[in-house]
C-alpha cells in the first residue's frame, strides 16, 4: 500500500521534530531529521546531534535493522549530502541500505550539494520525492539558509522595555526593567546563539557581562561594534575574557594602540572596511559569517538596533515587555535609527507567539 | 447556626459580583450590591442598576419575600444612605424589614453618609458588621471614592504601540497600530466613562471622532485640552457636535473670538485658571469632576500622557501592544514629560491582566 500524501506530511513532521532537537548543537551545520519507514511503520530514526557527528540518515540507519531498511521509504529533512565533508556521504550509506524511495522536504543550498544529493539517488533508481513539508524545513533552517544564500548571519533582536516603551532612561539607566524569569530566557537564547552583540554605548554605559548563565550548548562571543576601538580594558567583558571572547569590531581609523591593547588584553578584533557605518557593519556581519557564525542575538543598544533595523538586517524578534511605567519624552526608545514616515508601513511580525515569564511578556516573531 | 467569617466573605462576594453589573449605568453614584441570607440561604439580592434608580438594598428587599427578610443578614458592599437623595434612605427599608444584621464591606465617604448610616442601624438594635472584603469593595468603587475623597476623576490611560513602543511615527503617522479587535476593545471602555481627554496636538493631527462605536451606557464627553481654543470648526469632533458633547478646555489667554466661535458651533468650553500647564489641567479635572464626571479614558497624546504621568493623576492603565516595528529615535513614545531618571524608580503595575485583542495584546493594570 503506497503512502498517500497525508502519510508523508507526518512522518516528515516527526523528522523535523526530530532534527529540531540538534539546535545549538550542529551550528553551523543545519538541523537535519530522518525517519525510515517500512510498511506504515517507524522501523528507525535518528537526527543531526552534533557539529562534527554522524548525520541524521546515518543515525536513522543505525537506529534500523538492516533487512527493515530494504524497500524502505526515509523521510529526510533536508537534501542528503554527497561529499566527504567531517563524514562521509550519506547518499553511499543510503545506497548501501536499498530502500525504495527518498523523500526530502528540501534541497540543500550548499555548493557541494545543490541536488547533487537527489540526482545520485535518482540514478541508483530510488523513487525520489522533493518539497514535503518545505515550508516547515525552510524555517526550521532559516539561520543556515541565510548565511548560505547571502552570506550573513541570522541576527536576532532582543529587547526589554518599559510598558510605555522606554528602553532606558534618559540618562541610559536600564536596570532592571523585565523580570528575573524574562532574563533567564535571555540566557538560553545566548546559550544557542554563536553570538551576543551590543552597540559600544550599552557596552560603556551597561558595563555588561553578556555571559550565558548557566551555560547552553553553544558559547556566544561576546561581540561589540566600537567604531574607535574604546573598550575599556577594566570592563566586565575584558574581565571575563577566559568565558567567552570578546570580539571588538573596530572602524579603519582606530588607533592601533588601542587594538594592540585590546589584543594584549585577549580580546580578538576585527577592523571593519566602509565608508560608512552601515556599511562597516555589512562587512562585520560578512566576516562573521565566513567565521562559521549563523546566529547572532543583538541585544542594543537603540542606535545598534537602529541601524540594523533601517538596513533590514534583522531576521527574528523577541521583545520584552514589563509592567512597568517610566515616563519621559527624552528617554529611549528600543529602536532608534531612521525608522519610517507613515504607520501604514510598519513592518507586521510573522508567527508570533506570546509567552509570559513572571510579570514580564515576549513577543517573539519573525520579520518575514 | 450563626455565619462564619467565611460564610461571611462568601455572600459579600456575591454581592460584590451583583454591584459589578451596574458599572456604567449608576456614575457618579457608587455601584453596590446587596444579598440577604436566612438560614444559610440566600432570599434575595439585588444591586444598584441604574443612576436615579433604587439602591441596592431597596431591590433587594424587593426580591425578597417580607417574612424571610425578619431575622435575615443582609450583606450589602456600602453602607446603606440614610439621607434623602434621588431616592429615600435604605436605613429606612432597612428598619422596616428588621434584619437581624448587616454586614458592610466599607463605609460611605459621601458626607451626607459617612457612618451615620451604621450608626442608626445600631441604634435600632441591628448587630452590625464592617469591613468585609473591604479592600475588594475600594477597589470595586475607586473611581468613586476618589472623586468623593479628592475631588478628582478617576483617570485611565490608554495607548496603542508598537513592539518598539512608538505611539506614533515623527511626522505624528498613527494610524492604524493596533488590530480592529482592539479598537473594538477601546470603544467598550470610551462606553463606560463620562469623558474621553486628548491634547490639541492628537485632536489637530488625527482629527479624531472619539465617539463611541456601539454606544455603551454611558456617552462619554470629548474633552480636548486645547489652551488657545484652536480646535477647528470643520473637525470630526464638531462635525459630530450631536453625538456627544465637546469640551474645549482653554487657557485664560485663549481669544474670546476663538471660545465665542466654538460656542457657536456648539461646544462647550472652560477656561482654565492656573500659571501652569500643570495647574491649568488640575482645574480642569477639579471642574470635571464638579461637575459630576467619576471616569476619564486619556487618549494621548505623549504630551498630555506625560503631564499627567509626571503630575501622578493616572489611575489606570490599558496599554495595546501590536506585533509591528516602526523604528525611528524620532518617533513618539506613548509617555511624555519628564519622566524619571533612574530606571529603579519606574512605577510597577498592580493587578496586571494580560489580554489578547487579535493580534494584538493589551496590559492592563492599576497604578496603585
Amino acid at each position: 500500500m503506497p503512502a498517500t500524501a497525508e502519510d508523508d506530511r507526518q512522518f516528515m513532521e516527526r523528522a523535523l521534530k526530530l532534527a529540531e532537537q540538534g539546535r545549538g548543537h550542529v551550528e553551523p551545520n543545519p538541523m537535519v531529521g530522518c525517519v525510515i519507514v517500512k510498511e506504515g511503520q517507524i522501523v528507525g530514526e535518528g537526527y543531526h546531534q552534533q557539529f562534527g557527528g554522524p548525520h541524521a540518515e546515518r543515525n536513522a540507519l543505525a537506529n534500523c535493522e538492516a533487512e527493515a531498511a530494504v524497500g524502505s521509504t526515509v523521510y529526510v529533512t533536508l537534501e542528503p549530502c554527497c561529499h566527504h565533508g567531517k563524514t562521509p556521504p550519506c547518499t553511499e550509506a543510503l545506497l548501501e541500505a536499498k530502500p525504495a524511495r527518498v523523500v526530502v522536504a528540501m534541497q540543500d543550498p550548499f555548493p557541494k550539494v545543490q541536488g547533487g544529493g537527489l540526482h545520485i539517488l535518482k540514478e541508483a533508481g530510488i523513487d525520489v520525492a522533493v518539497g514535503i513539508c518545505q515550508e516547515e524545513a525552510e524555517r526550521l533552517n532559516a539561520p543556515y539558509l541565510k548565511r548560505q544564500q547571502l552570506g550573513k548571519p541570522w541576527l536576532i533582536a532582543k529587547w526589554a522595555m518599559t510598558l510605555d516603551g522606554k528602553l532606558a532612561t534618559a540618562s541610559g539607566s536600564s536596570k532592571w526593567i523585565s523580570s528575573e524569569e524574562a532574563r533567564a530566557e535571555v540566557h538560553r537564547i545566548r546559550g544557542l546563539c554563536d553570538g551576543v552583540m551590543v552597540g559600544s554605548g550599552t557596552a560603556k554605559l551597561d558595563n555588561p557581562l553578556l555571559t550565558t548563565r548557566p551555560p547552553g550548548p553553544r558559547t556566544a562571543a561576546r561581540i561589540v561594534i566600537d567604531g574607535q576601538a574604546s573598550l575599556n580594558e577594566t570592563s566586565r567583558l575584558i574581565e571575563t575574557i577566559d568565558e567567552a571572547p570578546v570580539i571588538v569590531a573596530a572602524s579603519p581609523n582606530a588607533r592601533p594602540e588601542r587594538l594592540e591593547r585590546l589584543a594584549h588584553a585577549g580580546c580578538d578584533f576585527i577592523v571593519c572596511q566602509g565608508n560608512n557605518h552601515a556599511a562597516r557593519v555589512d562587512f562585520l556581519l560578512t566576516e562573521l559569517a565566513r567565521r562559521g557564525m549563523t546566529n547572532l542575538l543583538v541585544e542594543g543598544g537603540s542606535q545598534l538596533l537602529g541601524l540594523l533595523w533601517d538596513t533590514r538586517q534583522i531576521d527574528e524578534v523577541y521583545a520584552f515587555v514589563a509592567p512597568k511605567i517610566a515616563g519621559g519624552s527624552e528617554a529611549i526608545s528600543p529602536i532608534g535609527g531612521h525608522g519610517i514616515s507613515g504607520m501604514e508601513d510598519a513592518s507586521q511580525l510573522n508567527r508570533v507567539e506570546v509567552n509570559h515569564f513572571g510579570d514580564t511578556i515576549c513577543m517573539h516573531g519573525f520579520v518575514n
